[in-house]
């Protein structure tokens, strides 16, 4: 099932059947795909699930296999969540937009999640759900809605229901995309190349911070303006996708509310007190989407959850600091600490 | 010419003539438009320069007569900077844009203010520029290209060189105009209400900030969400606006660069050294794209200049704070300290 060989495992197919969504409706032979790090230990208490991040593949957010995550000591499932055009998406299945009457959110990424360790590795209760932006959502799910399985939580710049604020960005982005003249208002009819470009703009000004880009770190790297790089270094990460895969993922992310999800209403206290799992809370000090005060916000209303504050002009992306060895060595202590009795086990 | 009875001299008419514009077109039969509040005083020495900012029209932005600039004691003109509908732009003239051959730029307003003033008014010295935004651009580029006329600056959140993050937010915005099916690849046929639609988002999105959404303040106002805010509140201000006038104005912004105008290449220490005016640098706590850190770096780059930092949740708004009579006070104070020497020359 898994091999000490980071890597060896890749792309792995976990075939759900036919789903009920949380929305009512059926997503017939819907699949999780998903890749393996690491050896699952004889008593399967290593486990440590990994959910994607917005618009991520695996080959994106694998690096953390190593600096963050060592294999040698965890089995690492790294699972595409629904929508990223690996896993059953609007691009490789029946499911549909909400202008057509699908609605996806995270409880459907959670259940498939929860089948997936319990049929392919008989595992209930992982050692940790780790996540970063949208996995972050991901693990607040877990621990809200699955407490008695989920025992530590580690979440990156990312919040458990989505604000106000966040929301008015994903709206101006999934308004980019539909502005293009290839929207036909239920789809796409070909690539939305104008509103790929306004897309990849607005994700950039706000993924990265006002700092990040004063220094024009990017000159560096050869790109002679802010536009060129936006341009080189930001667009074909989304023109990969298709485009209807891109506006489901930000549905979901609108979508994210812990205390919908768990049946609490408006009482976000109520569905966060309900979390059991060690937790730990990181936010970026210049995120401007998931903010350092909204996440300590959300942290406080979670028993017993450190927050910890990551210094960094990289934003939002400070916690997925690929490039960032410095970055990488503070999530890596602060995590090595949520995980020290279970290390200390050993 | 103007007359104690604030708003009595509505939308006056300064005719330019042939102008030669900085990027070397000829623009005909040129028109300011401004309006003038107060009496000019017989030595004409209290004469308040005020220009205005992105998309704003009289009616948006003369609150500020009475509650921080005294029309007992200046004659405040406010005047249209090109572009915004009311003087020359697209919509009523032959300008035209980049697409066809046009750069517009802070230049082509500064002339043209300084010949409203000698030629209209009788006065070479205005006593203030006061300006928000891109009003406060306007400012800069009189303290920095007419140092001899400018007797104080009071710049309230804008920059005198606009930053590679600003830049980005400005590209998105004209991005996402130029991405409407009713863009031709050089102008609009009809209306764009896909582009606008997004235009609305972004700005709502920057404009404010976090906290301010955070506390849906638009709740106690009616709306029922984020989104309806933005729809019913700020989408009607960009919509009113021909859209070609919303680009130009954009690129009178993306262009604004005191050192490059000033010809002093990348050097913008250079520019900002060559100020002589008593200057009033003013940034909003939360702004984020005139950031107080973008705004703080450039006072300390101007002789003397004072920088004061308004605390405060509305973001880029806290310098147009016509709804926030605390914010309003805050800068009349700022403000009254700056003109101390003039008001008691009285």
């Amino acid at each position: 099932m898994s091999s000490g060989d980071p890597g060896s495992n890749l792309d792995q197919t976990f075939e759900l059947g036919d789903v009920s969504l949380a929305c009512g409706r059926i997503l017939p032979q819907a699949q999780l795909r998903y890749r393996v790090y690491g050896t699952l230990a004889a008593d399967r208490s290593n486990l440590v699930l990994y959910p994607s991040s917005y618009g991520a593949r695996p080959d994106d957010i694998d690096w953390v296999v190593g600096p963050i995550l060592d294999p040698e000591h965890w089995c690492i499932v790294l699972v595409n969540q629904f929508g990223n055009g690996v896993s059953s998406s609007p691009s490789n299945s029946d499911l549909g937009l909400p202008e057509n009457g699908w609605q996806l959110d995270h409880r459907d990424n959670l259940r498939a999640q929860v089948r997936l360790l319990e049929e392919v590795f008989k595992v209930e209760r992982p050692a940790l759900v780790y996540g970063w932006s949208m996995g972050a959502q991901q693990a607040y799910h877990w621990g809200v809605l699955e407490p008695q399985r989920a025992q530590r939580l580690c979440c990156l710049c990312g919040t458990a229901r989505t604000t106000p604020h966040n929301r008015l960005f994903l709206l101006s982005l999934r308004q980019a995309l539909t502005a293009d003249p290839c929207w036909n208002g239920t789809g796409f009819e070909g690539v939305p190349e104008a509103g790929l470009r306004t897309f990849a703009l607005i994700y950039a000004s706000w993924a990265a911070s006002q700092p990040f880009y004063r220094a024009e770190p990017y000159r560096r790297q050869g790109y002679a303006s802010v536009e060129e790089y936006v341009e080189q270094a930001w667009l074909p990460a989304y023109r990969r996708h298709d485009p209807h895969d891109l506006l489901t993922m930000l549905d979901v992310w609108l979508a994210n509310d812990v205390a919908a999800a768990a049946g609490c209403g408006d009482d976000l206290a109520a569905a966060l007190g309900r979390i059991t799992a060690d937790t730990l809370v990181m936010a970026g000090s210049h995120d401007l989407y998931f903010t350092p005060d909204d996440c300590a916000a959300e942290a406080r209303l979670i028993p017993g959850a450190q927050f910890r504050r990551i210094e960094s002009v990289l934003g939002h992306r400070a916690g997925n600091p690929r490039d960032a060895p410095e970055v990488q060595a503070v999530i890596r202590a602060a995590l090595d600490t949520l995980l020290a009795d279970a290390l200390t086990n050993d």
